[in-house]
């Protein structure tokens, strides 16, 4: 919003969005910037022109026959595209090559209800580790791809250190698309292969990743750029609302019902914004009945400026240096911060903290109660709602749905050091006997 | 089946099994042998008492009313509980804790036909990376879960060197079993962890796999193991079955249609063995229409006792040992592999292998065309695929399915070494220039 950096981009990119618009997004009518309001016709921009704010899809939604689009939607296929007439994506959409990302199970977590505390059927986990790459992300990068497709981009790209690139390469090799991802030169190995694998150009940045950010910025602005599709840059305000997909999924499961109460994971902030936006739009829509919800904001405390912001009561978020085991939500500036901090209040929900110990903890928690390894995220969700549980604050006799954004077979590191055999014997019985396992 | 030792194990669980005859398994009416036909009451045991052959479902199958009890699957839940009345567990199965595995996706592969000399529209890949711990092995632990609930036990276990650990101690967690689970005492760290963090016990065993097997054996034997399921050992008629969920799915994903030929990786052979069992159950309950179908085997060369004894024309299958990264097939003295030569043969399939090269090329094959990245075992598959079509052997005007059967996120060693980064170059848009990335 006020990163001025964006400015010549954001202008540029203004430039070449009157070539599309003529582009076929489905409901999707225009962008509208978030701050002030203007709209612009949809294109690969993503700041406003007027006061760099940014920008979001605004929509002719298909109002007034909510029975009518419930059932359509029911009939539709067992992946995100059966929301397509709430997404800016074409009608079409199912049958062009993409991963088919969503539709992953909303488990109900009876055991670690047990645990903390919640009578049984009230707690659920969202488990998107079931996703084409495991991760959430392949639900942002399946609208990226679309976008990239109505304006006629060829590459798609992004900055990653983790999950977003396996999203990316994966994505584009199944549509066709080149792909050419850029990360830090010093990952570590395993990354690097599963952001590799898929093909597709993979480029070391001799750097950080702010640098590699940087670069990113500096290429889209360069003809060297041109026909690049960045899914969390110049494409974001489409890729952004994928996170909308695991509102409705969350509600159609519970059985066309808001949940009461929801804990997201924040890195930028965008995901719980657009689960918001979503479960507002499934309200105007008439596919739920209106009644309030709550939305926490679930951090790790190295990397916890939302949380931070949200406990001293500020309105701003104010920056800080990453440092966490919960690698995929170690932004220290997140864009939609003040976003959050807003829904989080307004929906008389909290943002709130845990240490890598508890990240670690939880992560087991859920493993040896639901049989769900989780990435750090989910241990994030699942140590907040705990903690949230155990301060009084999240009211364990109404229904909340946890979320699991990765899979940890991606964050091994972080459970290995206290994961281990029980015990190492002699294949004798006298050996098992003696190291008092059978029972 | 000639397997001498196994005599008083058979007999002592049979012994036991008297106790087990009201069991509700659904459909499931008694275990026969596959060898002489002698059949038994449904009980935890694996070996037939006369013979030693091997022991598998027999079904009261709901035969008579096809448009029925298709309707009443495709009712069902997204999960292989949709397929209940034709598997060995109750009829409210869907309701118990586990882990619902199943329904995953079968992708149309036009990419990777284009590579292979295929029509579009006429190769499936069937990718069950998507199950709850990324393996096939959730479908058959799902099974031998239910018959351990069935009889009464309280530990789930078995002995492992990779995917089935995970796939026991994930089940056994979120359906409040007991698990212990057997390994060498030398496993790679990573496999450790997948193994330990579901919470159950896990003991390392200081020798190799046929160690552990070896103690194994003894354990189901003893005393100490008594109220133990071992998912593949004395619960492995059971377990066995889950296999043909795969059948299931193929033919209801195609339109309730038979493929023309199936793909399918040999271990044990007892996968390939029941989804020709499945594909036979739906032509005789008239689900899908009767007509010829061909199975195709895939081992890695260096474990490839059954394409040895297949290209050899020998109706016995001679031990190897087993020296290949496809370490998931890796088993030397695969129990079915008589009972798979004379499937392929019946059908007019085949049994081939592909080295680990070819292995390793075939797992990026299909990552680079599908966005589907592969374990070891679907690189063989994949691999064998397109080594059969080259040869003429596998007609590529006819709809094929190739199995994948897990994720390869848990096989990064495999493609690690010859997976990296295009380039690595400075944050400059000179050097990136210069690296002839731009296009």
């Amino acid at each position: 919003m006020r990163r001025k950096g964006l400015a010549s981009m954001a202008v540029q990119t203004v430039a070449t969005s009157d070539t599309a618009k003529n582009v076929d997004l489905g409901p999707a009518s225009a962008l509208s910037c978030r701050e002030c309001g203007e709209r612009f016709p949809l294109g690969p921009i993503f700041a406003c022109e007027l006061c760099f704010g940014p920008l979001e899809i605004a929509y002719d939604l298909p109002e007034g026959d909510p029975e009518a689009l419930r059932k359509r939607i029911e009939a539709g296929p067992a992946n995100i595209w059966r929301y397509a007439p709430l997404l800016p994506v074409p009608a079409d959409v199912a049958g062009k090559p993409n991963l088919n990302p969503g539709w992953t199970k909303l488990v109900q977590a009876d055991n670690l209800g047990r645990e903390l505390g919640v009578e049984p059927g009230k707690l659920f986990v969202k488990d998107d580790s079931g996703n084409p790459t495991h991760s959430f992300k392949d639900r942002v990068v399946a609208q990226a791809l679309e976008a990239a497709r109505a304006f006629g981009f060829t590459t798609l790209s992004c900055s990653s250190t983790g999950n977003l690139a396996g999203a990316v390469g994966a994505a584009a090799a199944r549509a066709g698309f080149r792909s050419c991802v850029f990360i830090p030169h010093d990952l570590e190995q395993g990354k690097v292969v599963m952001a590799a694998v898929y093909g597709g150009d993979l480029v070391g940045i001799e750097g950080n990743y702010d640098d590699v950010n940087r670069f990113c910025s500096e290429l889209i602005g360069d003809p060297l750029g041109e026909g690049w599709g960045f899914v969390n840059v110049n494409l974001r305000p489409y890729y952004a609302e994928g996170s909308k997909t695991l509102a409705y999924e969350i509600c159609e499961q519970l059985g066309w019902q808001l949940p009461d109460q929801l804990v997201i994971p924040i890195a930028s902030g965008s995901q719980l914004t657009k689960i918001d936006k979503g479960l507002q739009e499934l309200i105007k829509l008439g596919l739920v009945e209106d009644k309030p919800y709550k939305i926490f904001g679930a951090q790790a405390e190295g990397c916890s400026p939302v949380s931070t912001a949200f406990k001293a009561g500020h309105d701003v978020v104010r920056p800080q240096k990453p440092n966490t085991i919960a690698k995929s939500l170690a932004i220290g500036n997140p864009a939609d911060g003040p976003y959050v901090l807003d829904i989080a209040r307004r929906t008389g929900g909290a943002v709130e903290d845990v240490n890598d110990e508890q990240v670690v903890d939880a992560i087991k928690l859920l493993a040896r109660t639901e049989g769900i390894f989780a990435e750090t995220a989910g241990g994030v969700t699942v140590g907040v709602t705990k903690k949230l549980i155990e301060a009084g604050v999240l009211d364990p006799a109404l229904t909340t749905v946890v979320l699991n954004t990765g899979d940890g077979l991606k964050t091994l590191d972080a459970v290995a050091p206290t994961t281990g055999p029980t015990a190492t014997i002699r294949p004798s019985l006298d050996a098992f006997r003696d190291a008092g396992l059978a029972r």
